[in-house]
Order: structure tokens, then sequence, then C-alpha cells
């Protein structure tokens, strides 16, 4: 499945509305994938610059993995067509079965997965985009990074593999594979799962599903997986309107979420609540050592937004020690008291100074023994000047604060807000860069921060006795 | 205090540590306010261009405000000059008073208030930024807007007044005065909200508040506020580290989080968690008519996304009636049903297809009786292929879609996400200026546009029945 000697495009087309083309045959094409690619189109003897063939039956060679992008109707002919000449996988973008909640449709799908499994071909969906393995050059889209990683991802939904592998990427997440599996008729969930398992390529499985038909067998492959790598999941279904979309998209029964959140609990799986809090949650495995405890000290800017970080830091199940007399008098050296925070939060607003007072004040509270977490928070268009020079000339002392913040030695992390200024915007970019070039974790705020470092601390702790949070006063 | 004839700057400088004189001085020059401008420095014969003088008893003309940036151990001189020129109010940025936890930084905050009153002037702060008022050319910073709107914003934290003004810039929310209060030692938080109660410039009051020292005199004033205005406070101190933090940040005590509640809660005000909760509410009020319920239509793409939105709306409480299957035959004349969740949320992947099938779809929907807001969620870069060229035609196609969206009937809102890739943040920026210019609420995800929604919603049939909303599984 990952590593086909040929791929067939069945339904490839040239012209203005060659949306499915551009997905499937010209990102193979872009991407460098490195075995035979075949368009098969009945009228058209060329698609893309490649030759095109009016059946699968007619293309010379094997051919070990089909894309369907025909209609519905047609499908069962090309499933026959795919056993007549061997093929292994045969994959179906092509919608329009079970999801639509017509009978006839959910027939077609039934008498697919039939003629497959008697002709001894795999089905990948129908109604999903398939598989994204950067080292097999296997893409449905040219943009993903060809960068591979260690992280494996399962989706129901063809859509959130384009959310998970594009937030990745620009936090310095990559994907070992990618399958998204749709309407799960043949190949499902758990017989991805077991793969990514057992996959040496895979550290980290992560999952996006709506349902499930054997809940018995994807809990063991779940616990089984649990059991050898992280595994987290994103499970859809929470609300009554989502069980009712999860059905309309997919098919799904979404099922009891309580019997589900406990479930998945039992089988020692992180579940979140979606792409962005799974993203979190990589960046803190992939970046972060694994912290001793709670305990967390926030430095940087200041003030309101200090009090905010407290608040959201505590009621992310994260622990504020205050900082004690000899500590904040040593910070008050290189930080005047009036107008500064040195409790903890402890405002460092090192921008005007330079690393003269930032790196001093970084190893004192890297020494600190209270504390397990180092968290930065800045925001660059929180700032009260903003000119294009003052901006220009803050970027050059932020960029050598993060390489200096890398010689912290304890866990730690940066949250970079902005408040979507062009400005703002631009700046967080540049710091981004600068933080995924020194391999730091790094988050949009201080509150998607601490959830991901409280959690990726839950795991490693888990089973044994840690310092309860105060979770008073929460409302995430 | 709104409108003074002259304002002088005490402790204004010239050089490269002058970013005190760059936010309080050059702020107000570049902002082209129209009194006079005194630096006042016993070092200098001029400032920024300015004649200065060596103290504000100097100065030629009248003095109706002045601005501290001093250091605290010199202001009690400085009031005792203020007494002397017949200055009206001071305000002081200088910092280090009764918020560094020092017993005779306290005393020294005490002494100016003392000195202030027995002369009959009035002090703002210290410890605040002051006062941003765009009628009179007031402002502390230069890239706040010029153009003044009808909501007032009082803070305690100067930092919270550049979230708001910025953020709110950005959704085209703009402010009739903001004031910064910092340690409330004589004009707080309840004069300056009485004041905005009665201030024909300000229809909408916004607060951020860590503690008080009136409890019983502020409740009246919002209480009273409320009853003519909507007013929605942002109140600190819900957890222990952000109880530690006000105290730290602006001496205050935050005091018992559940009495604030239930009290901001008799006295009508609306409660948000922070300044994004706070400029979310503030698009509703200011871009939305008031729908007649809670029944939302969600439109847009599409698949595992619509079915993260149908949860965030329902955990938000909103619902989703589902489309009867008359308007559904009507819709999947222009959208296939192979694909398409066509229920509610309805996929209406309108971008390859242009205007032709939006607007008559738009129409069917903004018809049906059922539903009373509509809401449309866009991802830019979430699209299957994201080439240059693709996102210049589609950006064109989704700007005449936001055209036609503004002639929906019904309340409306656009939830723009980014996945925060670069051509994704460059598309978000051009939608948003779409929507500006067509002055439609739009919200940076479905979740936060819901949340605001249900808020408004339920400000304006507070005591009227309404359907309960199914919270079953919400997290938020």
């Amino acid at each position: 499945m990952f590593h086909p000697r040929s791929i067939a495009v069945v339904g490839a087309t040239e012209g203005p509305a060659n949306i499915n083309t551009i997905m499937f045959l010209d990102s193979l094409l872009e991407f460098g994938y490195q075995g035979q690619i075949y368009p098969v189109n009945p009228r058209l003897s060329q698609v893309s610059g490649l030759k095109a063939y009016p059946n699968i039956r007619d293309i010379p060679g094997p051919v070990d993995y089909v894309i369907s992008l025909i209609p519905a109707e047609a499908t069962p002919q090309l499933i026959a067509d795919c056993v007549a000449k061997g093929v292994k996988t045969a994959q179906f973008f092509t919608a329009g079965f079970v999801e639509t909640g017509e009978k006839n449709r959910a027939r077609l799908q039934d008498e697919l997965v039939r003629i497959a499994r008697a002709g001894g071909v795999r089905l990948l969906g129908p109604n999903c985009v398939g598989i994204y393995c950067p080292a097999s050059r296997m893409s449905y889209c040219a943009d993903f990074p060809k960068e591979s990683g260690r992280v494996g991802f399962v989706a129901q939904s063809g859509g959130y593999t384009y959310l998970a592998v594009r937030m990745g990427a620009g936090r310095g997440v990559y994907y070992s594979k990618v399958i998204s599996y749709g309407n799960a008729s043949d190949v499902n969930e758990a017989d991805l799962l077991e793969y990514l398992a057992a996959d040496p390529e895979t550290d980290i499985i992560t999952a996006y599903i709506e349902g499930t038909t054997d809940g018995r067998r994807l809990l063991k492959v779940l616990t089984d997986a649990a059991a050898r790598k992280p595994v987290i999941v994103i499970k859809k279904g929470r609300t009554e309107a989502g069980r009712k979309g999860t059905m309309s998209h997919t098919g799904a029964l979404a099922g009891d979420d309580k019997v589900w959140d406990s479930a998945l609990r039992q089988a020692g799986v992180i579940r979140v609540e979606d792409v962005d809090e799974m993203v979190d949650l990589l960046v803190a495995f992939l970046f972060m050592p694994v912290p001793r405890g709670r305990r967390t000290v926030v430095i940087g800017a200041g003030g309101g937004v200090s009090v905010r970080a407290a608040e959201e830091c505590e009621s992310a199940g994260l622990m504020l020690p205050t900082v004690p007399d000899d500590l904040r008098s040593e910070i008050n050296r290189y930080f005047s008291l009036a107008g500064s925070m040195l409790r903890n939060p402890v405002d460092i607003l090192a921008e005007p100074l330079g690393d003269g007072a930032w790196a001093p004040v970084l190893k004192a509270l890297d020494g600190w023994q209270e504390a397990d977490v180092i968290l930065w928070q800045m925001s660059p268009d929180m700032e009260p000047i903003r000119t294009a020079e003052f901006c220009r000339i803050v970027l050059d002392i932020r960029r050598t604060m993060v390489r200096s913040f890398n010689s912290v030695q304890k866990p730690k992390a940066l949250a970079i807000h902005t408040l979507e200024t062009h400005s703002g915007l631009e700046e967080m970019v540049a710091l981004r860069e600068a933080c995924r070039h020194e391999k730091i974790a790094f988050y949009p705020s201080v509150y998607r921060a601490a959830l991901a470092i409280s959690r990726y601390i839950s795991y490693h702790h888990r089973g044994r006795a840690l310092p309860a949070a105060n979770l008073q006063g929460a409302r995430w």
C-alpha cells in the first residue's frame, strides 16, 4: 500500500475542471513519485503529458495501486477490472455511498466490497483522499512536505489530513505515513493502527476517528498500540449535531461519547479535542524533554498579560511556585521592581535591554530547583511602540534571545502570541522560523502551551503520584 | 480629562533610551494632538523639537494634564508642583508603588493621593498608560486608529488596552475612549464606568478589572450602566496564581471569584474571559442584527471540518436544525450529494463553481423559516490545491462570494480559519478586508463565532423563554 511499484489514476482528465487530476495525478508528478504512473481515460490518449489508457486492463505492466476518480455508479465495473488486473489496493476518492443516507447508495458500497474481497483486492475508502507517504513520494497534495517524520496519522476525514500536515509543517512536525480511510468499507481504522504500531518508521501514532463498526477490535488494537508508542486520538461525535455530522460525512455511527471516553482512557490513549491540540501535543513529544513535575515559571511580557498567563497555566493544570526572595533579589539586579512582576510570572522585558540582562536572569531561573519547566511568553504586537524601525531592531534582539533561550537546561517552551496585526503576523512567522531552527517547542498561546505540557506530563507520569493541580476556577 | 487644552510630559528626554518619550510625547505629536505640548526636563532645553521647561511651574500658559515619567521617589514633589500650577489631572505612568508589595512603596502612593486630594488635582494611576481618545487626538500609541468608534474601554491593565485597540482595529471595532487606570489610587474603575454610562459618545461599555476597594459602589455603578448600555467585563483573578498576579501587577485584591461572578450576573453585566472574547462579542453587537433564536445553519467547507463546526456550535449553545427534504433537494440541484453533507452543516464548496450556484443556494437557505442565523465557515489553507495560481483565482471568487453573502437578510457571520501557512495568512488578511468593507461580522474560528453569537442572543433575549441549548458533551 505504501510502496506500490505503479499507480493508475482512473478518471484523470485534462481541461479547466480537472481539480481531481491536479490532486491525484499532478501531485504524484510534482512530488517525484518514482514508480510508473498511468492515467486511465477512454476518451484521451494523453493526460498531464503521460500516455493514457482506456482501461486499467490495457496497461502493459503490473498495477499495484489504483486511485478512482470516476462516478460511484461506474465503480463496480472498475473494481471488477482491478480484480482482473491483479491490483493490490484500490483507493476510492469517489464518494456518494453509505454517507449519503440513501439505501441504494449503501447497497452500491456493499457490492464494491463483495467484489473486492472475492477477488483479493484491498479497498481504501470510498470517500477518502488516500495515502501520503513522503518516503515513497506518494502524495495527493503537491505542497505537502517531502520530509519524512516519525508521526503516523490515520484519519477518517480527508480534510483533517490537510489540517494536520500543513499545521504540523509550520510547527516542525513531520509524518511517516498519513492515511485517510473515509467510509472504512474494507481497510479500517483498526487495520491501519495495527500497522502503525508495528511500523519501525513511526514513533508516535495519531488518529481522527468518527465511528467504528468493530469497537471491540479497535479497543484491543489501541490498547496494544498504546503499550508500545504514544497514541493520540481525536474522536468526533461529542454532541448531537456532531453525531449527525459523522453519519452524514462518512456514514459513521459515532456512538455514545461517554463510552468512547472511558474506553479510550482505559486503552491508554490520549484523547484530544481537535487537530490544534493534537499538533500542540506532538510538539511537546518531539521537542521537549519530560519535565519532572508541573511546577512552571512563566517569563516574558508582562503586566495584565502575565496575570492572564498565570490563570491559563493553572487552568491547564500547571502550578506556579512563588519566586523566593533571594532569587527575586538577583533578578532585581537586572530588572527594576517598578513596573515589573517578579514573583512568577516574572516580567522580563529583555527586548529593550538585550542579552546582557536576559542571559544571567535565564541562568538564575534555570538553576532554581523549585521549578520544572520554563515557559516564555512573547507578544510582538502588544508592545507600546510598533514603528517599522523599532520592529526591525527588536526582532533582531528577539532572534538572539531565542538562541540564548536554547541554553536553558530545563524543559522549556515559547508561546508566541499575535493580535493578527500585519506586523505582528510577520514577526510571528520570523520568530517561529527561529524556533524551528533551534528545535525549541513553540505554541500560539500560553494556554495552548500549558495544556500540551500538562498533558505531556500526565502521560509520562501516569500511575505515579504527582501533586494535584489546582483546577479551581478552570473554565477549560 | 479627555479634552485638555495642554499636556505636560514630565521626564521626557532625548537619546536612544527614550522609549517612554516615544510613547507619551512623540505619540501626541504624531497623533495630531491640537493643544499645547510641554516637555519638562531640567537638563534639556528642547525635546522632540519642542521647547522644554525645567519644571511645570515654569510653563507660561495653563497646564490641564500632566503625564509623569519620572521615578517614583520624585513624584511627591511633582504632585506638589501640579497643585501649585493648578493642574487638573496628573497621570502617572511611573510605577513602583503598592504593586511592589513593599510597605514603604505603598506609603509613597498614599502620600501622592493625600497631596493631590488636598490640592484639588485628580490622579490617574499610578502605574498606568492613561488615555486614548481619538476625538481629542490624545494617544499614548502612534499606531492606534485615529477613527473614533462607539465603544468605551476602562482597563486596569495598560497592556490590555493595546490588545483591545489593535485587535479591535483588525476586526472593525473602534473606540470612543480608552482609559487605563492602573493602581486606581484616586480615579478608579467606578468613576470611569459612571462617566462612560453617561457619555453620549459611548454606546457599549467594556472593562478589564483586576480588583476593587469599593465593591458596593462598583456594583451599583455597573448595575446602573448595564440598565442603559451593554456592559462587557473581563474580571481577572479566577485562579490562585491569577489572584497573586493581580496583586503583583496593580496591587489589586482580586477577591472571591464566585462572589464576583454572581455579582456581575446580578448587575446585568456580560462577563467574558479575555480580550478575544470581548472583541468577538463587540463584533456581534456592532455588525449583526439580533437573531430571533439560536437555530443556526452552517454552510461552507466541508467534511470533517463540518463535523467539527456542528460540535462547536452546539457546545457554544447554538442549535442546528436538520435541513428538510424539499430544501435539501433544492440545494442538491447545485451541489452533488456525493462528497457533500447537506443536512446541516451544509457543505457548499462554491469556490470552484462561482456565484452561479452560490447565490441561489444562499437565497434558498435565507428563506428557510426554521433557521435564525447563517454561519459560513471558510478555511483557505485547508483546500486540496494551493498552487499560487489556484490561490489567486479562488481568492477572487471568494471576494465575490463575500459580496453575495451580504445580500442574506438573516443575521449572518463568517468564520475565516487559517492553519497559519504563509498563503493562508495572506488570504485571511484579504478576506477580512473584504468583510470589513461589507460590514459583515467575521471571526477567526467557528467556535469563537458561535460563542459570541450565542451570548449576543442570550443578552438580547434575557428574561424571555428561549429553547434551552443542548450542552451535553460541551468542554467549553
